[in-house]
């Protein structure tokens, strides 16, 4: 793990770009956070690999290191500004054409989401690892954002000890199988009038998760609405479970 | 409205009994709330007029009282301890009798429970008035608990800035169809598996509220498994709208 770059922000974190191999990668801490000190971390991720860059992600996590957790995104292979296969880009040519002319889009959502998940939860992994070796970060470790991406990593991390799932994307089908696996305690947040992610879908899937303890949150609202305080509250949740 | 108990609890919250008229009541105050420092009020009911001297309502009152908000809750007519009608007796013993023979109670429950929501509102709204002219209380006022007078209360009264509702218990069809003329924001609490409250109805409830601001919290298990973090979402949720 190399840090390339480092800046001391004016809310007192400290964000730092790293690279992991070919895993470019940004981790914000607050500046208290110490070998002496060692703060939880968080992994967050957006949904269907959106750039770890991404203002939304960049605002949550500063605001989550500045309330005293050390957070961490990266882009993984074929996610954010990572090259693509030419079966991804075909997935991605094929959903516009779908979308524009009305036609279902599941079968390609499936064709590119699936196969993202999978060649992202090892790279998170080699990620995590290094994470935890550095002396300011402590377990146990939530995970936060991207729900398909954290259903597989809740099931195969036995490190990730919370999760906080935001129900904004396509769920590939082996997630959805995969969700009665997961124990962990989980926030899931849902935007009620979210276009892009069907209501009853969502609240299936709650319903699937194998926890004992999930909360489900969900706001009036479109898909990019979600209500400032839910940050917050999943500060709290992190709060309860990351001692 | 006459004072005729005080105690001072070891939360620092001052529990006072009172009669308004025929109506008792009982008020619940931070130490530190003064004329010259008042606090917000919230109105505190249980589903279908249970008692106010219920262990976990006065629980609830007491903490949010400690918090710093001014709780009351009143036995309002045909709730709690007072006298009942002869025909709210006997729809008791039709849904007693119901339950134990595995019959629909939806119509037992709306002869018993709509009746009590219409006579219980306009003493909570008496009990508002004698309330807001204590030195050490301040408005604006928000409601929490049951779902059917919160309902009534947030049409008719427009004092009431808030409201936290639990959808555990019926609601009558006069106020399902209110719902849409709620506009205060809520915060509506759901226990996913509340076998007196079916979960679809409750999810069609929050979709009918008006209001622009509006937030469920679902939560794992039966009608008493609320867990306790969500009585500190509900603090919270009143510091932002009882300011």
């Amino acid at each position: 793990m190399r840090f390339i770059s480092e800046r001391r922000l004016d809310d007192g974190v400290i964000e730092r770009e790293f690279s992991l191999g070919e895993i470019p990668g940004t981790l914000w801490t607050p500046e208290s956070a110490s070998a002496s000190a060692p703060v939880p971390l968080i992994l967050m991720a957006h949904n269907n690999g959106l750039p770890k860059a991404e203002p939304r992600l960049v605002a949550r996590a500063r605001l989550s290191a500045a309330y005293g957790y050390a957070v961490a995104s990266i882009d993984a292979a074929g996610c954010g500004d990572r090259p693509r296969s030419a079966a991804d880009e075909q997935a991605r040519t094929d959903l516009r054409r779908a979308m524009r002319a009305g036609e279902p889009t599941d079968e390609i959502f499936e064709s590119f989401v699936g196969p993202l998940v999978e060649k992202a939860a090892p790279e998170w992994r080699t990620t995590l690892d290094a994470l935890l070796s550095l002396p300011e970060t402590g377990g146990p470790v939530g995970y936060s954002g991207w729900t398909a991406l954290g259903i597989r990593l809740a099931v195969t991390e036995p490190r990730i000890a919370a999760a906080g799932l935001f129900a904004g994307g396509f769920v590939p089908r082996a997630q959805r199988e995969e969700a009665r696996q997961v124990t962990v305690p989980l926030l899931f947040l849902l935007q009620w009038d979210d276009e892009g992610n069907p209501r009853q879908r969502a609240l299936d899937l709650f319903d699937a998760f194998g926890s004992k303890e999930k909360t489900l949150h969900a706001n009036l609202g479109g898909h990019t609405g979600t209500p400032w305080f839910e940050r917050e509250d999943g500060d709290r949740f992190f709060g309860r479970h990351l001692k």
